[in-house]
């Protein structure tokens, strides 16, 4: 296990109060990806982008604002006593370049980001950005897909949606539908969890059911209770490589107010916190929080919510470099 | 059953951003009174008037905002597969005359257009407008108490106060003492969910009582939990018509925040859908949504939960005109 | 000059509350475009858009807030006593056709709608979306080139920028540069009024000086007050086909907090509408006002401005209407 | 002159930070009528009622907020030295009783309140409520018009229209159309200030100029500057008794966006100050502060800036007390 | 028991309209605590200080918005049938003095002030302000230190840390340890309930622990459910003289965005509802209710939600005073 | 005159959209101290600290909304077409360390940051912060005391009263009289500019009148303009060292709403441009822009004013640089 020496630590409140600083992800230092290749566990990134929503912009700017309520964010876990900053080397790396009037050149903007996070070896935790932000990502962190990814993913969507105006293929509604005809995500380890609202049409539910998705409507979920999902998580996603995705609109939007598609009738933010914490052990190589929505959150709890199922998710990676071990070991 | 041919449908999301287009409820075509009487079996109304009101005034901007966020319903329900645009031809009727500053003309003004909408078979799903709205709805679709109404009642408050200032008969605390005294509302056959806040003096549940309303306070609500309520409300409407009024301070004031009088400790919205879910097959003539105050809505959450609501009232609706035909047939 | 029984009328405040219907621009009847080809003079138009925005984007959002805060319009200029809905058939033609995800199809598709509306003899009033738009719409209107417009634009930026991120030629900051280079747009019958905010590199203005645009910064402005400004707008575009275009961060920022990227120090809305008063006469094709943003805009005064500029420009149109003759005549 | 022992004063900021404390008016003490006839020369009071509106109702809260802002006056006048607590005895007289559901009975209800301020030699300020409450007031004041007021009346709008939703004479748009036919105000010994907006027809203003009433709209104030118009404001009252009536919607709604009806490019504050400064010495009897609308107001800024023009009446009353002895002399 | 006529009794809303008159606590009349120790069995009391805060201030603010909202609370309890108005005389003793820029300096202002309640024989239910103030508040009410309270305490932390930046012993992260070292507070008949959020470290709660504090973290909570943490609280409290601190952060954000440090996954308003009205018949001493904090709270929910629980708070009280008699019997 | 190679440069919009990337001053690189000594000519620095703040706290916020907002300002201004960062090297120094529950400690530990500063011959920058800050920042730069600055003042209050609650000397309404009592501040070269607001008493005046600074109530600055106010500045201040001081509050609250003591009826923000680019070519040692409240800015707007002044003041100390030499010539 690693000492406490090597690694970087968050700026103590008890030395500069939360409001005071430049926010950085967790007041972790910011570190350029070279220094990061050598010294960096686990990256925290921010990707700035929300080209593929078709309703309410706004994501955009939700890397700012996560960090910014990130400040509030302390150093061990209250319930596991995981120390993240203590078991794996954390650090802020910036946001990926993005360009907002171009689609296309946005996702290929980040997927070579995500690919050289994974030339370099580091475990990713990504604030969105909408959520075909993921796409790209998968893409980079499967190396183009040379392997598949298992997928816990928490929406009130499934995100499997075909195509938008006649023939566009990538929106917030479809990344999943494309990373697993792409070849990044294997559809019998994903697991959806949190689906629930109207539909387009009765058949909207029938593409992901033949892939073998396990979905988890909300009616099952309220009726399973926390534990049983996790379980059923646990058994889909198997020990291969898995990927988090925590779409913030999973949640009741009285815990998420700030984004672009809220349904009501949706998780408590008590219950995804013990989901996650659910999934300590899992063979993790990233996790991302998206949809966070800063000009439709007007009091800050989206992004603060936000960061702390950040902060959950870095903990089990954390426990991953704790156990297989680090860079700097 | 309908073919889809013959009933308005609405505006796609995929063909026009749900941003865009001038907004009715749910999308559909807006329609006259005269054309809806030939064609249209469920009729969706505003009635933007707040003049009963004796606190915090704001729901007469209610019918508005709701159309606003009633753009991101979608076509079918995710539950029951209910696909309320093919069992019925439902249109948005306007809103109705009111009065802001002349509380008995509104009555008799919402009265008429209520009575024109029961002599056209329309079913009306309404959207208020405070609570004092429901007396003169009740009047119009009782032919002014030529049958009464049983009523399934989603409020923090029984509404069934007597008087005002002394003298004043006509608030949005007093309806359903009115409905009750003017023959258009069986107590018997009425029961009132959610009911909760501190009390004025400890009599004022005897006249409720002593009716024989059914009040399940939420305290007894938490106890029995939303799917034995149901059953209880089922026994007590029973066969006979009934008409489902939904105040949203009946919800806990996080997903209803924008309302005039709201009391700490309510229902959640997912458990008021499964309660709204689990009227299905009652002899239903109509339904409302009230006290949604967009001024005390800083987010359009309130607005998205009231015509959330609504859908799922519109497929119960919806599922009548199924099982007993439709005009257009 | 048109009776008043030909044309539509804005539904009144006396018989209908203002907050109440179902709100089109000015509360005028929405008619289809094949209607308003016979019957309509004067087209009120939204343009739901801002794909075209580089840093905060939400005004997709403005046509549907414009339409709800003109609401609060009336029916006649209290200075000049212009009326316009006894001059000219006036309607709400809905929005057009957009693509939240796809920028060039986006331009594609309001280039053929003002192309119909152009072919159609009705004059555009429009409301935006971002200033991207505005090319389209200048397109449509010029029949693709085949005549070149003077411009009277009010802005705080001269949206005369080349490229961003290298090699992306179509942003809102690029609008007129393009509808230069394209043909649409006669830079030497073109004023710029406002302009103000820091510089990118001391160069930004060479390419406008060269065309021979005339700039007026807010600094000459207020130096010369608006009369002279407006003498000087008149000598500049002249008896040719002239239109308006009004960004809303003309004005300061406290008149217009719902914008993406304000700049201190500008416009007076009293100020403005004396400037559009002073354009009465010229030879006007139609106008729009733009980057109404209300995520941005917490108040929606942002947008009752935007409407209330839109009226003014109204008058001018409507007063060329009853001097050149209605459709209805 | 009075000596500073015997008059109420406000708790000082500095003993009692301003943030502390139960809000009354100006942080004076609140006194019953009965002892206020004995002891007050001038009276601050309450109107919380705007069941006179016909648009977006919130005035009805409009003191509650104005007496919390008033915490932040201080003592004295920084241009005229004036000292008001040194002067006069002021205090907190609280609301006057009102009925939110009727509107008749509110009007009676003031009336009676101002009667008895009337009659107990109290000079009241009075902030609303909305601007029909200045019908009752005058009513009052005037013992049932037994004489006439003059009036220096600031608004975006005249208020003399007659009728509404057919039959209806009272409503915030009629006060002083009614204040005329019953004797209450003199029209020849009226003017209005700030006056603009569009127009219901062009007819709008013929009934206010055929009886005489002084009306500089915005576009004249401009021309003319607040000294001059001040000028001509004390040639139209003269000498006889006069009261100042301030609707908030004078201003431009970015001084004031919590109003009812808010009309861009209107007065600044600086200027308002100025004119009412320009009032000393007029035969005062009284004054109030109308239409501040916290609903609609986010910031306090409207309530701030409704007590600050309170400060300056309260300095005009309270110099007449300095001049002309008071009670407690 | 106590008779209506000798007590004091809040201002009907039936009378005056709730957002009428002078907001007091519960709309009870404001008296001086010479004549409360006369009269006053119960003392409402404002600490309007946030001198402890180490991150976002505001609590200053508190108490006004409090006293504001208490306009809509109401006389009965709706499940206990409490009537405090008729058993206990309560009243709204005003602030206490507090300087908000020397901590030192207010915490003994504030002492002085809850001595003076205690040897008035008052019992105070106190609104805060940061929690700091409880620390003074219990020196007050021990005659610093004559006796030891027991307390039941809900928050989101512990407020037992030791220093903050070096030296600095008074915080509000710091109160119980100080009451504890300082002799006014048993830790044995301590009970802390919804701890959770992050750890500075994981020595955190080792203090506690070894002073023999019962914590009971947010997950032990969601085990145990709401009645039996109420059995557990009153077994540690015993019959002894209790105190009960009710910091709104205990409650998940939802309920209470208006706090300077929330923490998601908390308690329900529902649930503390319940443990309050479980506390019925211990022999307490007073309360408060802290951390509401407006200027994050942008609907007033927060303030509503602390001065309903200030209402449960004051029934408990009150049955004592029923029980045990008041001043006035 | 430096070459562009040698300076830090902001990041280019064009590279990384202005929502993107962790938020510095204007974007520039964050630099510690001890490189900043050798390199940097004008240091950025926050200083996040309210707790001279005697109502409304909220200024510690500041630093980081004013790094957010600058984001969005560019390279060059538009009327001087001054290039700082071509003409000095510029860089974010941070912010300085505080301490929010400890007034004394704070005014220490900035004072020896400011110390630093002056010591590495950096000019400063400063964004706060409530105005006591200023105080401590002129002990630092005067190397405390060993020679006086002159001022140029932009506020709405003097902020020179004595002392508050009996004994305390130290808020934000008592800078200026201490900075003169001990010496850093010469008050014959200081003028104040856009007074006004209540007076406490009459005698509020003679403090500063008799030490010889030249006040300029807002009356007199609206009858003399901009530009005359600015030649009596540069005459106060003359050829000595003399630091520019904006207070936010100085400003109408339109523009800068969100500020602890707002007054109405202050500057424009075009105005003050106007005044401060008059400043060029004096002495110019540093200055600061302070009373930025976020939390009560709800639309981010005066922190874009605040930044945009400090950009202001940027180009006026690198226009000294650029005359005087850099430290990388």
């Amino acid at each position: 296990m690693a000492s406490n020496d090597k690694f970087y630590r968050p700026v103590s409140g008890n030395v500069l109060p939360r409001f005071a600083g430049i926010p950085t992800f967790m007041r972790l230092p910011n570190v350029d990806l070279a220094r990061a290749s050598r010294e960096v566990d686990i990256g925290l990134i921010g990707v700035p982008w929300d080209g593929g929503t078709t309703n309410r912009a706004g994501a955009r700017h939700g890397p700012r604002q996560m960090r910014d309520q990130s400040t509030m964010m302390r150093n061990a876990h209250h319930v596991s006593f995981t120390k993240p900053y203590e078991y794996a080397n954390c650090a802020d790396l910036g946001d990926t370049p993005v360009n907002p009037v171009d689609l296309m050149d946005s996702l290929n903007l980040i997927e070579k980001f995500f690919h050289a996070i994974y030339a370099a070896n580091i475990m990713p935790l990504t604030a969105g950005g909408d959520h075909l932000i993921t796409l790209p990502i998968m893409k980079g962190l499967t190396n183009s897909g040379s392997f598949k990814l298992g997928m816990v993913h928490f929406d009130a969507h499934t995100d499997t949606w075909d195509r938008y105006f006649g023939d566009f293929k990538y929106t917030h509604g479809t990344p999943f539908r494309r990373a697993i005809e792409e070849g990044y995500l294997d559809p019998k380890r994903t697991i959806q969890i949190g689906i629930r609202g109207g539909l387009y049409s009765v058949d909207d539910q029938k593409w992901g059911n033949a892939q073998g998705i396990r979905v988890i409507h909300i009616e099952e979920y309220n009726e399973l209770g926390p534990e049983k999902v996790i379980e059923e998580a646990r058994r889909v996603v198997g020990v291969g490589p898995t990927y988090i995705s925590f779409d913030v609109d999973a949640l009741d939007p009285v815990y998420a107010p700030g984004t672009g598609t809220p349904e009501i009738g949706g998780l408590t933010t008590f219950d995804a916190q013990i989901m996650l914490r659910g999934l300590a052990g899992l063979n993790l190589v990233g996790g991302d929080v998206v949809e966070v929505s800063p000009p439709f959150d007007n009091t800050g709890l989206t992004a603060l919510t936000g960061v702390t199922m950040m902060f959950e998710i870095l903990c089990l990676l954390a426990e991953k470099v704790r156990d297989m071990g680090s860079k700097n070991d």
